[in-house]
């Protein structure tokens, strides 16, 4: 039977993310792969959390395995609360809505903003999973130029103008200001405060999307976007994936209360409420205060292997003209931008017969741009992998470099 | 700041369901509800799960709480194939997709088949979350009049003609072939075959909503319309909700790989994956064997619930025409049918004053009909909150029957 005559024009749109579909080729052995965006499970607090669920089990268990509220678990939303104003982030417990992790947040905002064909502002390159969530709902998808030092204001000045002059008024600007996702670039202050007075000028949404945050390797924080917020503007997602861990589907979003309420409601109709077993566990978890001893722990993981990557990198990348990459200061994950002669897809062919794996760029825009660049994590894989992987790749990148080469000297040889 | 502007056409459909708002007034001491739908606590196996919750973090702690794969844990649906082969229902990994629920099933069957005005064939009265899920992309509801045998097919076969005559075709028809909620009438065999005769004449895909469907208290299973299904035109959506315990969140749904694969996709970018964790302890309590208890346990302490409330509706109820109730076969609800001369919102006020609540009919109508009629649970109660809620809701009623008749010879009287 063919089921495409009933299938909605959102579910027409919707592919296989060009990661999974790549990433079939990686489940191999001998893989090494900088691929996922997984965080290292070694530093997962296992044994604190058998402790804690004996005593949620033993202390509430049948109100944890009942239904909860959809907004969430009140004592828990106190927590948060707390949380964020270590930030500067004021909140009551109606600025805050608890979601099956961000990705959630990311489905909700698009039920609640995007009809078909609405605009929705992004940087390039931004995350995948926020451009599934919003092209199924048919958005259409603006990017907007970044550097090293993320989005560039004058960029989204730019293309809000051009966009206004032409009757286009986008929904919201979506952002992640901290370690982003894919580049691991961050917002400096300044244009932080830049962007929202553009916010402020075109009467703009913004959401910042804030997985990465609390993993700063060195420096001292930028102020969150959502503390900088004077007129109701900042839309905040955060998640416990990064931070904590992901096998929970825990995160947070905070808004002004007009827009939870809609959120609230969105959610209802999308999961009833977020499994309130987690939320006893996690809020159990951040009472007894581990939640700061588990960020310093991933912080400390993550800023060795970043310097190991990075080294590696170093040590054994070929001096090409244009090949270069970032230096997080924080996060998971490093953009590699190739010479503008490559294709990191062809690249990734040719790495994963090498037995390495990374993300393509084109996987990062909405429109498959950044051709000539790619994402590698650096949270997940072991020490010895990383010097392993970077070695292959380092040699998959110098053997197309040289087929390349070869190729067009073939060319110009009559 | 008003946000009306950058809402959704959807967004500005959504409204708090009446259900919440009411059920607000019945957050009171002494109040009896029949009004939720919560599953009874002290049934859920609280020990069990502490011991397998135990040994899935020593055995797989790093594992269960990473991230895991969108389609769900390959070993919980192993489990799954088998449950569902002892419906009659074949299925292989493909056709199966774990899902945070039913509620979250619904929502995905709505992104991926439902376009702004679509129209979708629903029971009158039907389930008061899949008229969320619906509306919340703009759904068009149709509904089929129902009797104590559920959607009766000669209604369903003049609404798919009149809606074919005026060029309107359905997406889908929506239906809770087992102990419906609200009416908690059950299908039987005969209706399901014609009902899927009358899906094949119109083409339509059929869904079918499941969760009260083991909880059967006498009399033997009629088949699942999936199990009937020939032509892969059925979408069953399965839950651990009512069996097993509603906290974790987890269900199934059971349809066409082409079908299921379209779901996949929209689930990837509506939560990633269902919580690893509690897929993993789950996955361990079927395979011990534990779900058959456990299904066991609940039907006999329903079971004597709904004798229960039906021997005390026997017992305190006024005689009154056209006041009539459902006594159903299992599941959690029962539907009180009242004069046609009363509203169930009169009456509910009423009866808060009285410190007892239900779910009024309208709640369960896409338009908001079904007035003289209301939802009673019979889980969730203790015994003697029972007899007592009963008691005070028949009084509630004499005393809103009297007044009626006190206005209306009132009227008469010049």
């Amino acid at each position: 039977m063919d089921y495409t005559p009933y299938f909605s024009k959102n579910a027409m749109r919707m592919k296989r993310s060009e990661i999974r579909e790549l990433l079939k080729l990686v489940n191999q052995p001998e893989m090494i792969s900088f691929a996922g965006g997984l965080p290292a499970p070694d530093v997962f607090p296992v044994e604190e959390l058998k402790e804690i669920m004996n005593e949620v089990m033993n202390r509430e268990g049948r109100k944890a395995l009942q239904y909860g509220p959809t907004e969430g678990d009140p004592r828990l939303k106190e927590e948060l609360i707390k949380l964020m104003a270590k930030e500067g982030i004021s909140a009551t417990p109606d600025n805050i809505l608890i979601v099956t992790a961000s990705q959630q947040g990311l489905d909700l905002l698009g039920k609640v903003f995007i009809d078909r064909k609405d605009t929705v502002i992004m940087e390039s390159p931004t995350y995948v999973g926020a451009i599934q969530a919003f092209n199924s709902y048919s958005a259409h998808m603006e990017t907007v130029e970044c550097d090293d030092d993320g989005m560039i204001p004058e960029a989204l000045d730019d293309k809000l103008r051009y966009l206004f002059e032409r009757g286009i008024k986008p929904k919201f600007i979506y952002l992640i200001p901290d370690f982003q996702n894919p580049s691991g670039v961050t917002l400096p202050r300044e244009r932080r405060e830049e962007i929202l007075a553009i916010a402020e000028k075109y009467k703009m949404i913004v959401v910042e999307d804030t997985p990465y945050r609390q993993l700063r390797f060195e420096g001292s924080p930028e102020p969150a976007l959502k503390s900088l917020d004077k007129n109701g503007r900042v839309i905040s997602l955060f998640t416990f994936s990064k931070i904590f861990l992901p096998g929970f589907r825990l995160g947070w979003i905070v808004a002004p209360s007009k827009i939870i309420e809609k959120l609230v409601m969105a959610k209802q109709s999308a999961d009833l409420c977020t499994s309130p077993f987690v939320q006893a566990v996690t809020y159990e978890f951040l009472k007894r205060g581990l939640l700061d001893k588990q960020i310093t722990l991933i912080i400390k993981e993550y800023r060795k292997k970043r310097d190991h990557m990075l080294a590696m990198l170093d040590k054994y990348m070929p001096k090409l003209k244009g090949l270069k990459w970032t230096k997080p200061k924080g996060g998971l994950f490093l953009w590699v931008t190739l010479p503008e002669y490559m294709n990191s897809r062809e690249l990734f062919m040719r790495a994963v017969e090498k037995k390495v794996a990374f993300v393509v760029g084109s996987a990062f825009h909405p429109h498959e741009k950044c051709e000539n660049a790619l994402r590698m994590n650096f949270s997940y894989s072991s020490f010895e992998q990383i010097e392993e992987g970077v070695k292959r790749f380092a040699q998959a990148l110098k053997d197309y470099d040289a087929e390349i080469k070869r190729k067009e000297s073939t060319v110009i040889t009559p």
